[in-house]
């Protein structure tokens, strides 16, 4: 049996709840899913200060967690904490955001990321610029607070729709790939509503660790991702996350 | 029961049966690996012109197996075919190339593909600039002919790791990707010789495309990859196969 | 007395004659050109597929040729089979679409390429990244099928038009690029109704060749482009073209 | 007056003096500079995991300093924090590793960091990267643990000296960028022994900063560095800092 | 007492006078600013011809002024001359929009340039490029002709609102940079109307030379900007600048 | 009957006549070339400061020259007073540096630049970066001053094929492009030395400036090459030109 455990940055059991369902939703033969969260931290991740608030809670649920998994997968669009739990992890590390980019550059030519609050397109083109594909994706926001996340996603359709059909006529996207974790049920209605593929990152982040399990792949100690001998033991990083 | 049909593009018997091998060992839960070639054609891809032969072998394998299988890989780095199988076949299509960078960069910063003919070294690149990949990766050669992976790979252990290390010290380099199909028996011994992950392209392609099928994701049909409605028959495409 | 050949990769006679006048129209001192077209494959090359099985075609024309021709042009927008084409011919190779673009940077800072259907614009793009030429160009298309250039391209300069308009204004292009071959008749209209220069591959692909024969350049065997030894007979790749 | 505040996001009173100094020494008319640092948090920053947690820690500093300053100057290479604090402060916020790749642009045309431990060279290729400065610098590293940085720089100056020779001929440089904290008692024995400009960020943030003040600019709050409204109290990030 | 003499690259007496008095509005402790003008040469910079004549003014200034001042700063967006100026002044040289595109990148994600005449977007894009900062800045123009400057720029202020809103909705701009010296006068308002900080390149320019004379960097002379032996004498130039 | 008129950009007479011949040689069928220079200015261009002089020189040729001329060539690696040329002159005009890599571009996968003085690597690096060609060049240089091709280059032949051989061993060059005017008589003995196709960079402006002339195409004069209308008379450019 293998297990991947996905770390939801924030504190709300709602989230936690539907992230680890989408997850399981793609997990096949032997794998195991389970998703856990924050203790303490941020209610949602919507700036780059709670982005760091919440790396630290990231790095505390790997600690907890490392012995008795085997990936990890980071549900954070932005994917905060991922480079710090790669040195912390004793198995591979993948971060929604990485994955939901590079299964959507599988499946289309061009592409358009649609993130929730406006100010976070920042964080998103973090990442695509880490990975070298702004010449492939356009981020787009549809500029509601994630917390609006926990009374479900029907209400958002529209709007993702409507931000899907500009991307998809002004930029030539042939995918979308959906910009915040706890969107998965968005992904069937949208799809119909878009005629075009819609990527859920956190089931890309699972089925690509479990890909990488199957290899026998783990991140690689010879030098960036080192593990880290002297980081502060769990009093500091308990006290962040209880 | 899913399955996913792995086409080597060149005529190769042994190559084909080394690369089912390989595939199969990271097929998981439910997913039945099968191995095709093309029955005439190229002995080895290792040119522009042998590249543009093998695509409609490529083509042609996709359109047999179409109807039977759920996933396409296609087994040669530099991913000759892929854009065109892409249109063609029913479900999503992996290139080894592409999955295998995309595998490496999510366990290391930085890493290295190791090719075999020197002359390869540019249809490398080119997978490495569609993706934009450029600042992550180098491209390393050991200029040995394809055509040696016939006898198995175990001699080419040598020369794989002097080349490794080369890009560890001089590059960087924190992974290696083996820059051919075939070579999957290297993975192990490389592995230790070098101290630093090896990654396959044909078991990340298969372990991504699994992935793919998992989360329901097929290739855009919006517009670069949309059927070909007037494509010639196989009336002309089974003479270049036969 | 030089020979340039210019393949015309689909089967189509009338635009095997147009291509050729427009190839003739800029030959100068003591250059003779010939259009020759693929005996068989497909009509138009309007997806990647298309594209793979022209290559085949454009390779047999090149070996069919090669003996009483300095220099090939490939007359295909997308440049299908240019590289392997390199690797066979004996003189010099240039793609309608790189000598487009090169042409382009040189009478203007920023430019257009309009294409015709959709769908081929990530061909252009394939060309226009491989010169890294992103940051001057940007690429339209008018989504019109090509073998409506069969009957002449009159009934296009309005659409081209309007579409040149729209790049000229939105992107501030300063000349446009006609993105397929057969379009040379507009070149004027075009020029006229836009009050830009217009670029029409072919014409520039000739030149140029002429200029590397002028030079006495061929391509370089070093290594990416060195001939092909085991290359299949004429027996295979006859049946493709005939 | 004017205050400018500069946070060492380690925990070391020595390192903490020593950044301080640097800084008061380009102060020039009417600029006061303090130096503050994490109460608690990493001894060092050389990973990405003490990134993180030190990352919470510049963020705690910001808000217990912000009234009483002007702006900020983060001074650790790779620049932890500083997006977040950007949203935090009320005044602009500069990072040493983007101030010294700006100055250093300002005097040559190619230049080269040189860190200190080998593995954060991905974090100063993060800030290259950010800024687009691909082109320009190159990355070195003498490997040696920032904590030697406690007992005075005097014994590295010959390994730094070594690297830049090697960033000089091997890639041109023509300035070097000191890439840590604590090291500005080398820049005048190093630029004797190399012949180059050397720049210190740390210095080269605190003039910035100066500079941005006089011109009345703060960080813009229009969409990505906008005011974080629910950021949790100093209950929670005081916690992390003592 | 230090010196800074900012070099206005035209003929303009009015336009001296305004860009030495931003200048002097940003110096601080015991920084001089001194404006000074070419004697002959071009009324305003428009185009690359008058940029090619105005370099050689800019060149003549700083031989005039070298021996009584500290550093230059070229006051011209498109910083014609600063890298000729590099070679010739014995210390350093600030280009007006090098500092403004660095200013901009130390207060927000993204922002947009605007400037004078349309056609000029070509010399701003150079300076960008030269930078790499291509994934940071758009470039807009509100195609006024420079010499409406002389009367002052109260009538712009609409027209450059305009322009700024459109770069702050269409390219989600969180700063804009005033693309023309001269305009100092505009950024109260300019920030008033927009809500965004608005950035001045010759305050910028001053700001960051002050801040390399505190830290006494300089040009470096290892290559590139290198002393320049045989460069004519000023019978030459001066004729240029009379 | 077609005439390209060659600029040299400094003041040799030797050059002059070596440039000419150089471009003589590749005039085809109707094109008669003139090889001109500035009556005064710099004797060899190696800084920028010499650029900015040239740059000028180049503009009074060209006004002198248009009435009689079809197209101008720039014959100075670097393309000094290209932009500017364009501007002013009737008819196209093309830099040697540009067209030499568009021509190695066509014969190479990855090419060099072997330019002379070490300092002039950024001149190459800023055409390159403008055409975008970073991917696929490298600049060396043999750090030889310019004026020593007075008394022609067969001198340099061993430095030169040591560059190249640097080149092709480490960068995979596959052509070579020569890095300054005047060096045409090196390109038979280096293409044999090295094996590889040598380009030189006034033949290939000529030989593109005549597929310009041939395909009537002519600078755009739709936004940033627009007429100048005031630019000042002959009275101050002659000045400098005398």
């Amino acid at each position: 049996m293998t297990r991947i455990t996905v770390i939801n940055p924030n504190t709300s059991d709602v989230l936690t709840e539907t992230i680890g369902a989408a997850a399981r939703q793609v997990a096949r033969g032997g794998v195991d899913v389970v998703a856990v969260r924050s203790p303490v931290g941020v209610e949602t991740v919507e700036s780059h200060a709670e982005e760091a608030i919440a790396a630290v809670g990231v790095l505390e649920q790997v600690r907890l967690h490392d012995q008795e998994t085997d990936a990890f997968v980071i549900a954070c669009f932005g994917d905060t904490g991922v480079a710090a739990a790669r040195e912390v992890a004793s198995g591979p590390v993948v971060g929604m955001t990485e994955a939901a980019l590079q299964a959507a550059c599988l499946i289309s030519h061009r592409f358009a990321v649609i993130t929730m609050p406006t100010r976070t397109i920042a964080h998103t083109e973090r990442v695509v610029r880490s990975l070298g594909l702004e010449h492939r994706v356009s981020v787009h926001a549809v500029d509601v607070p994630v917390h609006e996340l926990e009374t479900g996603t029907s209400h958002l359709l529209d709007v993702f729709a409507a931000e899907g059909r500009r991307a998809i006529e002004q930029d030539g996207a042939e995918a979308v790939v959906l910009g915040c974790a706890g969107l998965a049920d968005l992904v069937d209605p949208l799809t119909e509503a878009l005629g075009v593929p819609v990527v859920e990152g956190v089931a890309a982040a699972v089925g690509f660790a479990a890909a990488l399990l199957a290899m026998g792949l783990g991140t690689s100690r010879a030098s960036t991702f080192a593990a880290v001998p002297g980081l502060p033991g769990f009093g500091l990083v308990e006290e962040v996350g209880r």
